[in-house]
């Protein structure tokens, strides 16, 4: 029996590329975070050592700040087809990944107006994107990590199997609250997107549906949610979710002769709940 | 020479607790971090492990929650003023010290309204409150964390002493980038303010004098900030920065035949400067 | 064309244990986070909001607390097995997957002795394992994080390939340094290994590795390190790695009139090359 | 009443410098974390954006660089006390502050014997130090950080008074884990101190006696080991600690009919208590 290469990827992380655009009356401040990952004949650089193949991890570092000079003009989405390709043409890369994600900064609110060159960091949720490109063709995928909220109405928790280790009450009224990350790929065929339009478009549904749906469940609000896109966004083929459930438990205000009617709650990271899952349009 | 105890002080460390307003018509979060630190008459507690003047840390993190219950009505600024009352009531306690953090939520933005029960998670900045309670009086602080931001333009650094070790460059244009922590102290005799809306006029201020000011460095924008929030706000006695400088580099495109005119920046983090100033009332 | 539930998957993360084992001469710590995550038959719970086949999470806490009590007597391996089996009872679960990470700690030394009854964290690694239960069996894996390694010779990177964007140097001695993942599977038909033992073998042979070859890039260094590892413990099917490089460059002192001959370092952790692979044996 | 500049301090943080000591046998490690900050007249830097007496971060940071080339050869307590000298030759500081931490890094064991050249972290702790150099003369403390320590017997907390909000019962038998962070300052006139060895011997001592003494609380805690490590140490003045209390809580397994005799915990870090004191030398 022999030992052989198995699966392998290689590439650079955490590239922090700042690119001023300096517009006749302001300045527009693109933030971002590249990752690239490559796939490809690589076991020889493995097995023996020959670097004749290995693109260097710092050169792919210099292509970034390089043709962001000229390439990111547009959305993410453009940037990280522009970059995978560039690494496509590279015959020994078979597969070329491209994450990336942005950092927003607003304009300062000054006096009514916007100032044109002091900027706020928007902290809410950053945005992305990861294109992955191969000779069959290219996948862009779309998505948004860091986005904290909660339904403080709406949710309920109850009818699940109860078992020697079962404590939890049935509850028709918590507080569900999460951070979100959430991915979605868009469908082959919809290159000529636009894909600042389709992200806010998607994160507005995803805000209507979690305000407005009743939640029985997190995983039921991944279904309610997810198809609510699916159905607005006919470019999306599938979204994928991963929530934690970050619970907030009702304070035990008894001992001190307090009532506490859903009022008081102690919020915790520690242990989490953590829902994955997938809606998907079927055949 | 003996022995013998020092300063000391001791308390409960976030301590995390939200609590939901169920107004007719919509709730509202609260959403705090609490710290307590109480000093005092607890040498002996260290010397002969004496317990019977140290209240408990845990009844400490109790009484957060129970005080939320009714007396979390209104700005931090008043819980953390309740909450080191409480403890000095204690005979041995001599001064009580509690930080508060508030967490921002928005109620959701739903086809032009907002949502009565589903709320987004304001990530821009962290609002803070220090209260300490004395027999001799109390001082109230109120300060902002996490707060990015950035200035493209009006922005300079030159002049500056050059020795053996010295390689920076003056420049007249360069990119400004901070997180801000900034703590100010109203006056004593200003306990009816509106510390909400004193809040938001400092940071207005800071805003726009931020946006606004022509930059010589760090320090010189410290200056002009901190003065411009004293001169609008006479209830404000003193505000101390503490500001990282966090370095943008111009990346250096001469090796791929590219120029680079302020527009490609590397983003970095450490190392980084850090400026810490104090601008007060004078005698 | 419909919308439907694809691949999911929930649980509990971040559940913290500790168990004193109070043996009559000395106390043992285990200290362990756990994860638990299963799939099966839950699209109805997404679907309909029906909970009834929907363990609840908390329950998952509770079991980890309550096995815990007699279960957690040898490897975290056998822990793990037992938690992945249990959960795997529920007809509607497919496969419980079981994460462990154990945090070491050490008898305190005291005067060339230990003591029986205090103790020290050992930050320098952590030790993980995996185990995936299933009709059709159950895999275990095994693995460590959070290793910090360095070689300062025997470690070169050349010969790679130079386009428009390349700027690196070859180089015959620079420093390599990671921050070690790796996880190996062992081969089914191997439960009765002591998997405690074998951690142990596969920590020797990696660091004995490590430290002897001569590296021509990280990529080759896995690819020895794995092989060795695979050659040694014959349980062993595969093994994965994923190891960040983290840059050491050369400080450049020539502005101050100094030479660096390989001595002067700034170490750096952004942006970092990340090279993931996998050694595995063939058919 | 007039607006005027308060205490104000600046300098570089998070500078990273590696050193490899190419000893005929073998190589050394040392792995430094440093920060500098100045006082002294920058006023008119603030209040005029004069920068003619503005050391520049940057040129700190290359300082740092530079004289770790051949000033870097002994203890960090040296090599704080030649940085801080540096900059105080400036006439413009009043006082310069060098804080360094110290990541350990041990070689590699192989078969019985250690590696020449390869070396894995010690994650276990960080040791600091810290030079504060002024026209008056010079301080010099040492420290320990991120050092996680537990004790599973001897360590109480009873007879603490009880009010309304008390819920914690009296204890005669709990876990104490704690995260020390400790600095001790060394007596002017100790010049000539082995930092290096005073070192070890706090930490034996600290370790011995955290190990071996009965806690009745971790105030009492602080001021038994505080106390031995004056006592067995002329050199030091003082010791300050801050330890929070990582509370691991007894995990109720009464509803699943289990008994649970300090045996199963459950781990927390939030909320957890924390403890600041000093030791020191009376008159």
């Amino acid at each position: 029996m022999t030992i052989e290469m198995g699966w392998n990827r290689y590439g650079k992380a955490r590239v922090r590329v700042v690119k001023i655009v300096r517009l006749p009356d302001r300045h527009v401040i693109r933030d971002l975070t590249v990752r690239i990952a490559l796939e490809g004949d690589f076991a020889d650089a493995h097995v023996t050592g020959d670097n004749s193949q290995v693109i260097a991890t710092d050169t792919m570092k210099n292509t970034v700040y390089a043709l962001a000079k000229d390439g990111l003009t547009g959305t993410i989405e453009a940037f990280g087809t522009l970059l995978a390709d560039h690494f496509l043409l590279h015959r020994q890369v078979e597969r070329a990944t491209v994450w990336i994600a942005e950092h927003a900064w607003h304009p300062m609110p000054v006096d009514g107006s916007t100032s044109p060159d002091a900027f706020v960091r928007d902290g809410s949720m950053t945005r992305t994107a990861t294109v992955t490109a191969a000779a069959s063709g290219a996948t862009i995928e779309a998505g948004v990590e860091e986005l904290s909220v909660m339904k403080t109405a709406k949710s309920a928790f109850a009818g699940f199997p109860r078992d020697r280790y079962t404590t939890l009450a049935d509850t028709d009224d918590r507080i569900m609250a999460t951070k979100v990350t959430a991915t979605w790929r868009y469908a082959s065929g919809t290159t000529d997107l636009d894909h600042d339009a389709a992200f806010g478009r998607v994160l507005a549904t995803f805000t209507r549906t979690f305000a407005e749906h009743v939640s029985l469940s997190v995983q039921q609000s991944i279904w309610v949610i997810g198809k609510a896109i699916l159905e607005a966004e006919p470019a999306i083929d599938e979204i994928r979710f991963a929530l934690p459930n970050l619970h907030h438990w009702l304070a035990d205000l008894s001992p001190f002769g307090l009532e506490n009617d859903r009022e008081i709650f102690v919020s915790t990271t520690e242990p989490h709940g953590l829902i994955e899952a997938t809606v998907r349009r079927g055949e």
